[in-house]
């Protein structure tokens, strides 16, 4: 299925029959984008970009594909002859995946013929949409836990097996430590973490049995689930003995909590570590965690060293989907590519018209200050002062003048079709992710309430929309 | 990947090498259940069993899953060696695919080795979670539509390509009567259905035009999207002329409304399609939908025919996962299969002990009553009465005494790992979901603060999990 090109609603079936039979299939721009992040949050993690790429380039009808389409009788056969032949040959750039991204602006731009760009629709948008929702999910986790370790483990939770699979590589990206996903671990490459259940502790005489044939199996990453029981009665003194024994075989463990106050019970747990000559000991906790739930914890000092998160981490949990629309922008006309525009009621879905380039402008601290989208063919000159349009509010500007440099942020991804750059490790991104985090304002990743990151049209870019929208509203009479 | 066995969590692999290293492999049973209805409703429907038995009946690892667990260092060679000719050979029990089920019951019985039923846990949840949230997600639109036509088309904000693929499965289970991916529509056979969106009516000169080059290709299911300039203002006098068209050729056909209020354009729109001489014209809605908004603009009288929801049916909205778990409830002691016990300061989160068996006791009209879960081997006999008591309270109990009938919910599915049962077409699954729902009494519908159905145990399953709690306690100091 990987690279089937039925993966498409059907009405981009049903219109691009319509374009192939009616000989209407110019050139077009279509762009990627979103309308608000999730969660609340001042930014956003572009992920999925290697997954949408690689079923781009091998995208597909098998025969049994076209055979079903016959069978739903909606088809002529020399569309289903053009179809079985279809390949994807156009052009398509995007911002790096890891990019922190935010809303309105385009992170993916794909040029080709309309029926091509028309039918990806679909698929690119599931990709993209979810990987992008968790990995930004991901970032704000590990940003409220204040870098720690986060150990993802969403399989059982997760929206079917490859909503796992893909989560866990999104989370990854967005800064998480580990996947409990073996199968992830395997396709991904993703470092993979895990060492036992309730269901261990249960299935041995006594809790320091359990414990200490654990310690004997596994020299390394001896984490001890001490909640089976009682935590504070049983679960930590008996890891106390195990961790005594291995500290003097020179080996360090740690101890998980999966229920209660973890506060409360982390604290006490720390005092006995502690106590017991144990500092080295790490504390990992789990229980249906979430960044509000990690950065409270974080800001009352609570001594936890690795976080387990699972639900919400690959599910986006009350905030499950990503807004992402893909939307024409150009359109050819008499051999040349005109800018189209997309016109609502709510000003908000108003498209930008026009074939855009999105830069991005830093200050001296290599910390972003805006995005400025233009048309993809300006050249901006660095040093320049630049006015800042609101991409709904005409007259509502700003000027940037002192910045230390700008960067465009669309890059070519595929010619005719063809993989042009090279793909980064997902290691290499994941770096890139956290580093990028890292240099934007604190102000942007305040989980509640973020200072809303500008992103604005070019004089140029404003100077067509607004055009567009007086030209289209006169037609309709005003 | 389909029957990959590597889909689990790493520490359902570092347990089960430590029962096999240990020779700690006896006979057990496991339950899922999941411990609260999603979407704060009366009831759930049970989804995901076909899936699940393909994956168990195939469940392997492949050379390569070998290697990469090699890989980690974490594995010994003569337990790589055993998992090389891993195979699940274990009995399953479950409810019928498509069952309305409630919190606490069993839906899955697993009775195999140790090994296999840990081994299996994470990907049987993820499956069994994620469809019956969705089966359930979908029962619940599909009732507050008071059983319109819904058509699912949720591939572009779906969790990943499989989250929308199974996605699509369970919406349909529920209730929906098409999906929009294709994809989903060879795979399973689910009806498809879509016809154009924004883009093929600004892909012409004119609206009009589109429209009417729409109705020329396609003879059945015109529905023509009238929102891209202005509903009122020009979209349906635009689509009265093609339906006038139509009409006079013997056609019909329907309008499609995807913004703006609803409630408001509808009566509307149906008051110009009426006055038209257009009376059988459709009208179909889409925007960001929900069981909460359907039945707002239902109960108001907006006269919708057809409802299309993406979003929050395939991934549930806010409440994107189900809380299912699996818990050991018995294991082997010398030869025996002796009851289990997982006891939690939540009294909620203490298991029920013991093999179970659940009955449905169903009155006069074929309507659910309430549900008893008993030992499996207990052989109840109709007609009896029968003392319902609660799983958590000690002496809180009712009787049922006037019943038509009573039937056992969980049946077998797998013996020795192997299938043995005819398994059901999706259609007649999603055909008895719909009686199922219609003969639960309307209390346990409601969407919002819905009746609490009981799930009850019976004497002897109570008078053993209330010994096994005192002895529990007692063991640990009272």
């Amino acid at each position: 299925m990987y690279n089937s090109a039925l993966l498409t609603d059907l009405y981009e079936l049903t219109m691009i029959q319509g374009y192939y039979l009616l000989d209407n299939n110019p050139e077009v721009v279509f762009e990627m984008f979103f309308r608000r992040n999730p969660f609340k949050g001042g930014y956003s993690v572009f992920a999925g970009l290697e997954d949408l790429l690689g079923r781009l380039t091998g995208l597909s009808f098998s025969e049994s594909d076209i055979s079903y389409l016959r069978s739903t009788g909606i088809f002529k056969e020399d569309f289903l002859a053009f179809l079985a032949g279809f390949r994807f040959t156009g052009d398509l750039y995007s911002v790096d995946e890891g990019s922190i991204v935010f809303p309105s602006e385009p992170l993916i731009s794909v040029k080709s013929n309309l029926i091509e760009a028309q039918l990806i629709e679909s698929m690119l948008l599931n990709i993209i949409n979810f990987q992008t929702l968790i990995a930004t999910k991901s970032s704000r986790i590990y940003t409220a836990s204040g870098r720690a370790k986060i150990m993802e483990f969403g399989l059982r939770r997760a929206q079917g097996i490859d909503g796992a699979l893909s989560a866990s590589r999104a989370a990854y990206i967005g800064g998480a430590t580990a996947t409990s996903n073996t199968y992830a671990g395997k396709t991904f490459g993703i470092p993979v973490s895990g060492t036992m259940a309730h269901s261990w502790v249960m299935a041995f005489e006594s809790e320091l049995e359990s414990f200490i044939k654990y310690a004997e199996l596994y020299k390394d990453n001896v984490i001890l689930l001490i909640d089976t029981y009682d935590t504070l009665g049983s679960g930590i003194d008996n890891a106390i003995i195990v961790g005594r024994l291995l500290k003097e075989q020179g080996r360090n463990f740690g101890v998980r909590l999966d229920s209660g106050d973890l506060q409360y019970l982390s604290e006490k747990v720390r005092k006995k570590l502690d106590d017991a000559g144990l500092p080295d000991a790490i504390i990992a906790v789990s229980n249906d965690l979430n960044e509000h739930i990690i950065r409270e914890l974080v800001s009352n000092g609570a001594p936890i060293d690795s976080w387990g998160v699972g639900t919400q981490l690959v599910t986006g949990g009350k905030d499950s989907s990503l807004t992402g629309v893909y939307k024409m922008v150009a359109r050819q006309f008499d051999g040349l590519l005109v800018p189209t525009i997309k016109l609502s009621n709510n000003p908000e879905k108003t498209t930008n018209p026009g074939i855009k380039q999105v830069y991005r402008f830093y200050d001296n601290n290599s910390s972003p200050l805006a995005d400025l989208m233009t048309f993809y063919d300006d050249n901006l000159i660095s040093g320049q002062t630049y006015r800042f349009n609101h991409p709904m509010f005409r007259y509502k500007s700003f000027k940037i003048s002192q910045y230390k440099e700008m960067k465009p942020l669309l890059k070519k991804r595929l010619e005719g079709g063809v993989l042009c750059t090279e793909l980064p490790s997902l290691k290499d991104i994941r770096d890139n992710v956290i580093m990028n985090v890292k240099t934007l304002d604190q102000t942007f990743k305040r989980l509640i309430n973020p200072h809303i990151y500008k992103v604005s049209l070019s004089d140029n870019l404003a100077e067509l929309k607004f055009r567009m929208m007086d030209e289209k509203a006169e037609q309709n009479g005003g």
